[in-house]
């Protein structure tokens, strides 16, 4: 009970803040953030004290290594911190646009204005990073927010949170706006996605177990990344040089990363062509190879059979499925039944089947001859990035400023009444 | 156990139809539309006849005269459902529609394709015209559907769903692109809203207890309709005509519609002069007034108090509640505090008061100088309206066609990879 009452009080603050924050002129949203930047540059003592706190109790509990590299900051990455508040300072405030006006037959003028939501409520794990990004993504658009971090990292968080409550107070805007919950608890979480009065928004970043547990309690929309399994389907007419080099690059570039090619279907008429050249430049790179039957035959049984379960295994790791496919539409196929709808490409030198396949493939991003890796909210030149959001509703593959928005209906009379 | 094997596979089949839907062309889905149309033409009587079954069932379940009302189709009606059908048909396709593109400097292209949802789960009470309405905005769409309707329209339903199953075959699309679920047991609904396996998105359409109850089992994203509790707020310099005008439109026009005023807001300065005019307007109609104490002392204790539950209450009724404030932003606050975020409008001649207003009331319409009873669909020329959503995310206000769609970025390279 002591729990609610905390985190309902700290999401009705949000709530009470949010006005406020969406009269804030951009002028006023952009000096909060460069007394954030200065801030941070100012306390950057005392941040790294509070995450030395962190890394040594994570070091007592014997949390893994990954896990360490996450929570760990040090100067280079406090420097790329402020550098990011540099650049959503930078980047247009989409809040109050107005556009798609029009004038009705009884002279009423009709448009929409992009208003921030209100408040966000963000819900992650170890990286202390993202309490600064979460922070500054949502104040630029005027929304509040109410943070809660991974436990691991609290002592990093509160020096982090404190320095924006600072920055709000020297800006004159409400210290509430930004909202760190310090609870340790993980029932804390199932409470905060309840309280629909107060949060327009929930929005989890973190592995897919905290995602699907958020969205199976969450009584709020939430925007959510689950996996990504990506595919490159190189068609019959593909380039083989630029076949080759995009498979590798979507594979192996990064591992760990969402837009990070998963399975890779051939066109039967490439496979023995292209299967043994991509064998060797993945082994030079240590990647593990399992294919279909057609596959394994092709690389003399040199690699080890793919399992249904392969098809839709997002392996984060040096492991590739292959599939040789007999046409495009069976490549759709695979991809819409097997993937996750996050982001999927199409080697090709045939321009129906690059366009069939950006119709039919059901993914946030779907490409013509580039990597998988090209998904992300900085390489689309969004400036910024609070997720990517493998939803249809409201917002669809990477998430910038504009996702944090929504559009009310305006409408301008002179009198009218309806008859 | 049934049940749910029932549901789940009439789910699958219509996320199997929806792929066959996407590749629609606006020629082929419109002749379908017209196939619809002159099916329900064709076999009015059969559908007269099974609505008539439903009457009766409905009658000796002594089932109030309003919900029969809702229940019943006669020629007109059906009529009038045909004309809808011609109506959407005469509509904009938005599916495949692509913009925002630009070239990013690596030479990408990067576009959005705006995209069918996919699967749309809806579910209604008795009006069996939800039954057309819904399908064909989902056909037009490219979305494939399972509509469940109330069991006090189910031979109705039956009837309306096999001339749309009938046409989807002489149209030669899959028949399963819009499904019927004919079991009667509540159960049902929470069924449907957890299978995100294979709907997208679920509208639910009804009364508060529906919604709230759909909104609070879905597993899936929820585009929702609640409480309509919209305010007229007369400024200081508000026309007095034209306020009046307005006023009595925004309560009188129609006591059961969502963007009808529940509590009208009266400047200080205006109240001695316009309130004893309103009431005598409001007493022509047979309105009760209930009021702040300064609104009571100005009409002579001739009204009853507003008790604070009377600010939150959507009356549907001839009932209006009537509140004196100080300024612009005590009413912009009363309206955010107090109302649903449905519709508002300010009648003013201050052109800041107008512009505060239609920044800071966080509405999905925010009108300046007309009825908030313009909040509609068919008023704002979307030509077709699936429901008017209170939430802030995907769609706010009136949903048409694009509300029922989604986009998805779509990237065209010459191949590149990430370095």
């Amino acid at each position: 009970m002591e729990l609610t009452k905390y985190i309902t009080e700290m999401a009705k603050a949000a709530k009470d803040a949010c006005y406020a924050l969406n009269m804030a002129s951009t002028a006023q949203k952009n000096q909060l953030l460069s007394f954030i930047a200065s801030g941070l540059s100012a306390e950057r003592n005392k941040i790294l004290a509070a995450n030395e706190t962190d890394i040594s109790a994570a070091r007592k509990q014997g949390i893994d290594t990954a896990l360490l590299d996450r929570l760990q900051l040090n100067e280079s990455r406090i420097a790329a911190m402020i550098d990011g508040v540099h650049q959503v300072a930078a980047l247009a405030d989409p809040v109050g646009e107005m556009d798609e006006f029009r004038v009705l037959p009884n002279g009423i003028t009709l448009g929409k204005m992009r208003v921030p939501l209100g408040v966000i409520g963000m819900i992650y794990e170890s990286r202390p990073n993202v309490t600064l990004d979460a922070a500054i993504l949502c104040l630029k658009t005027g929304n509040s927010c109410v943070l809660r971090g991974g436990s691991e990292a609290i002592n990093t968080n509160k020096a982090i949170a404190s320095v924006i409550t600072s920055s709000l107070k020297q800006a004159g805007l409400p210290e509430n706006a930004v909202n760190l919950l310090t609870d340790t608890d993980r029932a804390g979480v199932d409470i905060l996605v309840g309280l629909s009065e107060y949060i327009d928004v929930i929005i989890p970043r973190g592995g897919k177990g905290l995602v699907q547990r958020v969205n199976e309690k969450a009584r709020i929309p939430v925007i959510k990344h689950l996996d990504g399994i990506c595919h490159v389907y190189i068609d019959a007419s593909a380039e083989a040089e630029m076949a080759i080099n995009i498979a590798v690059n979507a594979k192996t570039s990064r591992y760990g990363t969402c837009n990070t090619m998963e399975t890779l279907l051939v066109h039967v008429s490439r496979a023995a062509e292209l299967l043994p050249v991509l064998q060797q430049k993945y082994a030079e790179k240590g990647v593990e190879l399992r294919g279909c039957k057609l596959t394994q035959k092709i690389l003399h049984n040199d690699i080890i059979p793919a399992s249904e379960i392969d098809w839709s295994t997002e392996y984060l790791a040096p492991i590739l499925s292959i599939k040789v496919v007999n046409d495009v539409s069976e490549a759709i196929s695979h991809i819409n039944y097997y993937g996750s709808h996050h982001t999927d490409s199409i080697i090709t030198n045939d321009l129906s089947h690059a366009q069939l396949f950006l119709r039919m493939v059901d993914s946030s991003s779907v490409m013509v001859n580039a990597s998988t890796r090209f998904a992300d909210g900085y390489e689309y030149g969004l400036g910024a990035e609070i997720g990517i959001s493998t939803d249809k509703v409201h917002v669809r593959g990477p998430v910038g400023l504009y996702g944090l928005t929504s559009q009310k209906w305006i409408v301008m009379g002179q009198g009218q009444v309806r008859l």
